[in-house]
């Protein structure tokens, strides 16, 4: 891929801020220009390298820009991109980093002004921290990110997101978006629902008896409450059918140990270990 | 504390393993002996330096034995500490690590042979991985271990058994087998339960679309299935009584999120960050 002369990122806590430190290490662009609602994230951005200019005027920002990378908390999203494609360089492709894609993909699939293209990326990355100060030049390396592509999207601007993913580090698959969030409720948000679920469940007095694993399980809780708020709402009818599907592997559970089903029992820890260690470490 | 002169380790997987490396490090016992079933996981507890002899005769191995801990599989407990009572010297304290207290309690706490003592242990630590290959010499520095007393312990028995564990580094708390089941219920069976149900409702071709988040909230579900068809069974009630209180959270989530209830999710996931932030990383 040709260095990009400028890349805009709306939005620079952790996610932003890594997309910033890894396009500069790798010298994917000229120019990282981050924009931002309050000076102090943006002093953060740039203190750690992410960004080379930063201003909190959205317009300003992207004046100018080669592509556009909306990662605002995600119930923003669709927003901030119809901000920036209002203020943005005739004909930019502007791409996300949202953790549910249906629904800010039917709002800006068509009906950007002034030729401007919307095409909706999700690097499945992160973590339970948030803030340019946590973020990582190699969160993306040997992470998989999904293209939302529809029969609207150009070629030439598929093929630009996965060259940029890909330089990053990321492994690139594209699927529908209405796909992308039946997977992802059961294989982001759903555990994010059991972590919060188990920490709810476990009170205060016992909580010095609890040991690595307690930790492990729980460690998504911490993520932040405002921005899964949203990703849950956006997802809500998936999510409400992961959480069946959840609740009905628990229900079974339940039934085995009830009825000294030993065999049961030892059917489904078995098979939870397979899948589980097919996972990797 | 005096160094022992000799203990007897029966089973010497992970935690007995880990237990001899412990003793040998701090020159807490002259003498090791690892008793198990089968020579070649002796031979690895020997390579790695876990014990000093090894023997998979059960009463040579206790002959002599100033302390017995029995390590062992939880379901196999109960039977390998009357075994050792009927072959250590005259007034043996004999102590375990199993997961789940009240059963074993209540079959040992009275009626060993010649004046031998059972006073039971739980080190909350440990790993979804197995074996003396992958004992640490450090895996009860800042763990906690709970010791089992009744009203038949003695207090030299107690104090040498809190002493043994603390100079292990471990932190040392007391509490009835009873109490101790029903805290673990929901600080360490549960996680397991909701991990392994976790890893059975993922789907196989969505398991590339995982991130960290899906393998730490599973990693448990990697744990030994015929350890845990032991814990389950033997914690059966405590253990459904967690499920169920796990469940009524789960419920409470999902109507939030059908109910569209966005200040109840609010709250949910605001509690269960700030339960979890108290667990520390």
């Amino acid at each position: 891929m040709k260095p990009l002369k400028t890349v805009t990122i709306v939005g620079v806590g952790l996610m932003g801020g890594s997309i910033g430190l890894a396009l500069r290490k790798r010298n994917m662009a000229e120019k990282v220009v981050g924009v931002g609602r309050r000076q102090v994230s943006l002093r953060v951005a740039r203190r750690v390298g992410a960004v080379t200019n930063t201003t909190i005027d959205l317009a300003g920002g992207v004046d100018g820009a080669d592509l556009v990378v909306v990662s605002s908390p995600v119930g923003m999203i669709i927003d901030h991109v119809k901000q920036v494609a209002a203020a943005c360089p005739e004909g930019t492709l502007i791409t996300d980093t949202g953790s549910a894609k249906q629904a800010i993909v039917d709002a800006l699939d068509s009906g950007l002004p002034r030729g401007c293209r919307f095409l909706g990326s999700h690097p499945l990355c992160g973590s339970e921290k948030s803030g340019a100060v946590n973020a990582d030049e190699n969160l993306f390396e040997g992470a998989m990110t999904v293209i939302t592509p529809t029969r609207n999207t150009r070629a030439e601007d598929f093929d630009l997101l996965e060259q940029f993913w890909s330089e990053m580090g990321s492994m690139v698959v594209q699927m529908p978006a209405e796909e992308h969030d039946q997977a992802l409720a059961l294989t982001s948000h759903l555990p994010h629902m059991a972590a919060a679920a188990l920490a709810n469940t476990v009170p205060e007095q016992y909580l010095r008896l609890t040991a690595q694993g307690m930790r492990d399980t729980t460690r998504l809780a911490s993520g932040d409450a405002e921005l899964w708020v949203h990703i849950l709402s956006l997802n809500r009818d998936n999510v409400l059918k992961a959480l069946q599907q959840y609740g009905a592997q628990l229900t079974a559970l339940h039934s085995a140990i009830r009825d000294n089903d030993e065999e049961k029992l030892r059917q489904f820890l078995t098979s939870a270990k397979k899948n589980r260690d097919a996972l990797g470490s």
